[in-house]
């Protein structure tokens, strides 16, 4: 008998991407609660730690499925559970960190992907002198190697150090590999087709979200 | 005379947060529109490059005032220095690294931050191996002179670097020091009073965010 569907396809692709994104940080606090012992949380209680109102969580959790019981709150373990596998993180994801400059080195040596759910199983570079250097316990492979490993580790993610004149030319190359999802560090947003994600990472971008903020406005 | 206010005060505060995070994005396309050559982008072709509907991007800039006339689109000078001027992008801001290992030594090298508004002007450790060393042309100082830097160097902003353990008691002692605004890079959301901005790098939150895209939600 096959496992019945644990929500129908057609319905998952409903829920907005601002909506997803925000449930990684959902599975982040729920392991926490659950790693204190807590059986139970409240949409209150959720919603101040996302800093979100009560209301959007529960409209949040409504496109997922019906969690919880009216003033009962939500149970931590199968919510945590289910938020889980509608993320996929019930297993690893092998990734692939293109560019081995100073970034993609701190990257390499960054203890968090693995509890995560993320292994980093391959470094590419297109640089000579680093190509062949082991960091972080990985040998630096050369850029004509990328879509064998992709293939033979089963790589369906990267995470894209280059510099920003290289960033589009390597996100092609990836996404010709058949890399499904990247992380940039470039301060671009490469163009990618619909079926590809792409998120970037962009301190500039998140500092000036907040000068608005120091400023009274009536400067200039 | 007093200059005539660009905008009242109370009005700058109606605009959401997510708005007000998607202005730096608005400025990044419109700087690049400007050196292109061109005079005027309608919300057309804004939208198709923020991936938002032009029906976003009218009323995200509703909230700033009124740019640009039904049907004639948008003068990229005038939209370019406005928004600039809303988030306060027409001078540098002076930031402070705090935690200067690997992740840290990456960002203070990083040429990305000076070109759009921000100038690293000290770096802080509480390693007394890493203090006195030069990084990208700074010397490291210890965390003692946090406050008497923060406050003759006018520094409103800081980055932190720091172990995730570490990171609470870091931004905490930095609010102390006046800092207003932070970028996180541990982790964790760390907790601060409403009067303080603080916005969080987070790959393995980002990398979530799509493995989402990359299942069929019919496993587990």
């Amino acid at each position: 008998m096959l496992p019945e569907p644990s929500a129908p396809r057609e319905d998952r692709y409903e829920a907005p991407e601002v909506v997803v994104a925000r449930l990684p940080q959902y599975v982040r606090i729920l392991s926490r609660l659950q790693q204190e012992g807590a059986q139970v949380v409240s949409s209150q209680q959720l919603g101040e730690k996302l800093q979100v109102t009560p209301a959007q969580i529960r409209k949040d959790l409504s496109y997922f499925g019906r969690f919880g019981k009216q003033g009962r709150g939500y149970s931590v373990t199968h919510l945590l559970g289910r938020l889980k596998q509608i993320l996929g993180l019930n297993s690893y994801w092998n990734v692939a960190v293109v560019g081995v400059g100073r970034l993609g080195r701190a990257i390499l040596s960054y203890p968090g992907f693995s509890p995560d759910g993320f292994r980093l199983v391959a470094a590419f570079d297109e640089n000579p002198e680093v190509v062949g250097q082991e960091v972080a316990g990985l040998e630096v492979l050369p850029m004509i190697r990328l879509n064998q490993e992709v293939r033979e580790r089963n790589i369906a993610i990267a995470i894209v150090a280059v510099p920003t004149d290289h960033t589009q030319q390597v996100v092609d190359r990836l996404v010709e590999c058949g890399v499904r999802a990247m992380l940039n560090y470039a301060p671009i947003t490469p163009q990618v087709t619909e079926s590809v994600k792409i998120r970037n990472i962009d301190p500039v971008l998140s500092l000036q979200s907040m000068t608005y903020y120091l400023t009274d406005g009536f400067e200039g």
